[in-house]
């Protein structure tokens, strides 16, 4: 074990109740008890959508319910959707897309798809008996116009108190994140597929 | 629906055929079919550790089994480990923290915990049923010192083929990320707490 001698420790013993002053009076300054939140995860790095599932977890964790929207990714087989079956009908699932843009090329049926997501969204949003909404991927979708960004933002700003809503995908519109309580920007710093690795599975699908 | 003219579909679809030679050329020059990933989610933002958890569910979706050692975060009742209850004992769960260290205040009970949990850690690595093993909070650790850098990074960078291993926790170390096939640093662009927000049930714990 690593030594550690006595003035150390009592050093260390101040430093750490000064810093739990200061942990105190943040949380003190703290007055809201509840608030249901519109939370984005954007930016180009990796955790975006997974990060969302692992709030859905936590929510599942607590006997709630969620439902999620996939507004992008088309019927891809994956980890997480099998994974979440073991919560019954506490987790409602909706894979509305049709796969990547460039991949259906076809604008008109892009939109529909989009649309036919939003509506889905909307149901889940005013269903009492979910706690937390993700739509995954909905930036994409605004990204491109195919849903109409007043709208979409109003929509998530008038959603009913207490309900938590998670918008995921890269370059989230500006409107969208004035109107959020909680953005992250994940930032790729070092990956894999640029090392020449495929997309691995349990990691990326 | 919003309304789109030939023109524009046809503009969009030469447009996607492009990206998607893009796309294909970029899937094409990746050639290493499998490899067990370092991954280092690290950063000042949200979502270190629920990505984590969301490519655990990933990988029990799969059929196959997680270790998770928490380094720092003491025996609190969090949503996520009810919730990985579901899939038995093919999540493997230690909760070795003792808390903040500035909850404990106390250095050498720090370090011994540190070490346990590493001790724990060595085990799952070096389980062969095991195939993800998340480190939570590990580069906290790493961070205060409390184990020996380069003893941990040869262990990670040694681990058998195949494990996939996540580190969680703001300030990883330079080596680490040297070692890392994936790192991502999560920013934070707005956080709720600097509104009066308190923390959530099923977001923050």
């Amino acid at each position: 074990m690593k030594e550690i001698d006595d003035t150390e420790a009592e050093r260390h013993k101040a430093k750490m109740a000064r810093r739990k002053a200061v942990q105190d009076a943040e949380v003190a300054g703290k007055t809201i008890e509840q608030k249901g939140l519109l939370i984005v995860n954007t930016g180009p790095g990796k955790g975006k959508t997974t990060a969302a599932f692992g709030l859905a977890l936590r929510m599942l964790g607590y006997g709630r319910r969620v439902g999620v929207v996939q507004f992008v990714k088309g019927a891809w087989h994956t980890g997480e959707k099998d994974a979440f079956a073991a919560f019954g009908d506490r987790m409602v699932w909706h894979t509305m897309g049709e796969g990547f843009t460039w991949e259906t090329q076809d604008i008109k049926r892009d939109i529909a798809a989009a649309e036919a997501a939003w509506a889905k969204a909307v149901e889940l949003i005013n269903d009492p008996t979910i706690d937390l909404v993700v739509l995954d991927e909905l930036n994409i979708a605004l990204r491109y116009e195919y849903l109409d960004l007043d709208m979409v933002v109003e929509t998530l700003k008038d959603r009913r108190e207490g309900l938590h809503v998670v918008v995921t995908g890269r370059n989230a519109k500006p409107a969208l994140i004035e109107a959020a309580d909680l953005v992250t920007e994940m930032g790729s710093v070092k990956h894999h597929f640029s090392a020449g690795v495929k997309a691995q599975q349990g990691i990326e699908f």
